[in-house]
């Protein structure tokens, strides 16, 4: 079986490093050349409207699938003629649009912030009077590790904020003061078969995710199936095949933690990088199960699992490995401030020994 | 760092993959086009005496290794003209002569069956005379899974074995009533750290591994440490840097297991095989940080741990990932009879648990 994979960044990379094992083959796409995964499979260096390139790629291919969720949908429209494209167009309509994401949280009852849909500044003004502040303006489209955003104080602040977002069509959305992020992993395969990782628990700086920890601590029952319930909706509306991932806040209802969903990721996500070596069947694994129709492999985490993200810079790997227990996961890209350019995992049988390597991770992080 | 690999077969395909996530890159050397590492990484068809291939595939490397044994030593000291080659030439000798095996082996105090060097049908005679029936003649070199072995059960089955092996220099050793193989795993890294795998059972049919287990059932302290003590002789002696392998019998003397070295490998084993999914640390993973300087991770193994080779043919995918825990390796090779096409690892926090995942794998197998 032959995968063929739009994008060829980190993602792409581990999802072929999980699939040789299977005995699958790879064919990236991707704009930039040297990318990632292209020193470890096939990689064609094309524009993903170019049709021609897209033609290449896809002959001979059993499924595509793709690393980022703002491939163009009329590519994967385009490549569908060829072969099954996994997870379905309908997803990465949803994922790629605020609006529509948000809509569709509203239609299936899935909590979600409050928002209007922005098209100008006094539509803005407008909207503003509705929220309390402060309230935040993301745009529509393009926006990841919190680029693209603007928190909204005050009526002054709303023309910053337009500016902000360059006048492109935007979302005002009600600001939740929320206690952490927590993100869901869910699978259906195209068999229909559904799996659920345990809930993760996700730290930020600077918009960028930094460390998860899973399970999530203090994390309860009640709060893990109501995450699943969420999952298990969009799952079943989009007639999904493949890892989603949900982003939810969690904030305090009357002494009891409650979701409410802030966005999601029609693709393997930073927050399931711990399942690689912390849980039985990693994300990446699961995601290839799951477009090939194949067994979903068990989700459960063995112990607690954390993962640190390693931005901008990496630390020696020698320094890295004299951490117990500490995987190193490097994506071979060059260094650049703010870019994501590794990963370190950590897996313990007590919370405590998790702890102490994450502090020494994080140690060598400065 | 770029590391070159001598052999592109499954063990250096396995290197590679281990290695990526260190940021690591790959060079291979290879005779046969379309290898299994191939697949993945750069590969350089050429015979290993081909100095001008041998000159291209030195270039840029930061260090050698090899994934099979019978690599011509007089390549390796060649390679060693560019950047250092690992596990080092001397360990390589030993390993591929059953006689200078045997006799290091004597020289360290490891004990090991009698003996005797063979070079002519009358020689043969004349020492099979010292040693009680059955014993076995095998080939001195370039015998591997059972391949250029003979067991000789009286006088008159010394002309057949000596036509099996087809005359050419050999050795004759004592039979080993054993109860068991087990295998010890040691690695000494290029600083002179040292660790130990927990000891390996291991079960052949046909000559060919086909199951291994670890922490070897019944396994004793003492058991372990005698391994270790044996492993480290070797380690030392050898100036050695990598996985070494140490294949030994164990029978029983007064009642306590005892061992006695069969063979060593001097590379990454088969019998490590289940380290993928069942330690701490793969045998691969430490391989590479053995011969980079890198500290040593951890050999422990988590709970119960077993590997199943697929030798001929490979059961479907859907089949074997349906069996809770399942871990599929495969190789990318093309189906042959008698041909390591793959593995499955399984690991379990309970003894009970894991046979019944190895029964459920081996019914595929029928």
């Amino acid at each position: 079986m032959k995968i063929g994979i739009l994008g060829a960044g980190q993602l792409g990379r581990m999802l072929a490093l999980a699939g040789y094992p299977l005995g699958l083959k790879f064919r990236f796409l991707d704009t930039a050349p040297g990318s990632p995964a292209g020193e470890l499979a096939e990689q064609i260096v094309a524009n993903y409207d170019d049709l021609r390139a897209l033609n290449r790629f896809a002959e001979g291919l059993d499924v595509i699938t793709y690393e980022f969720e703002n491939v163009p949908v009329e590519t994967v429209q385009f490549l569908e003629k060829y072969c099954p494209v996994f997870p379905p167009p309908g997803a990465l309509e949803a994922a790629q649009d605020r609006v529509v994401e948000k809509s569709l949280f509203v239609k299936l009852g899935i909590p979600t912030p409050k928002f209007y849909s922005i098209n100008s500044l006094d539509e803005l003004l407008e909207n503003l009077e509705k929220l309390q502040y402060p309230s935040i303006l993301k745009t529509r489209r393009m926006g990841y590790d919190g680029k693209g955003q603007s928190v909204i104080r005050s009526a002054e602040d709303a023309v910053i904020a337009w500016n902000d977002v360059a006048g492109v069509p935007s979302i005002l959305e009600q600001f939740i003061p929320f206690q952490r992020e927590l993100s869901m992993l869910s699978i259906r395969s195209k068999t229909g078969d559904i799996r659920f990782y345990p809930l993760v628990e996700n730290h930020h700086r600077e918009g960028i995710l930094r460390l998860s920890l899973a399970p999530a601590p203090n994390m309860t029952d009640s709060l893990q199936a109501e995450a699943e319930g969420y999952a298990l909706k969009l799952l079943k509306e989009l007639n999904y095949v493949g890892i989603l991932a949900i982003e939810f806040f969690e904030y305090e209802d009357s002494g009891n933690g409650k979701l409410i969903a802030n966005e999601m990721a029609p693709r393997v996500h930073n927050s399931g990088h711990l399942t690689q070596d912390g849980a039985v069947t990693s994300q990446f694994e699961n995601h290839l199960r799951a477009i090939l129709g194949l067994p979903l492999g068990s989700t459960a985490v063995n112990g607690y699992a954390a993962m640190v993200n390693l931005i901008g810079n990496v630390p020696n790997s020698e320094d890295v490995l004299s951490v117990p227990e500490a995987k190193l996961h490097l994506y071979g890209k060059t260094a650049r401030p703010g870019r994501k350019l590794g990963h370190i995992n950590l897996r313990s049988d007590s919370a405590e020994k998790l702890k102490a390597g994450v502090d020494s991770v994080q140690k060598l992080l400065g």
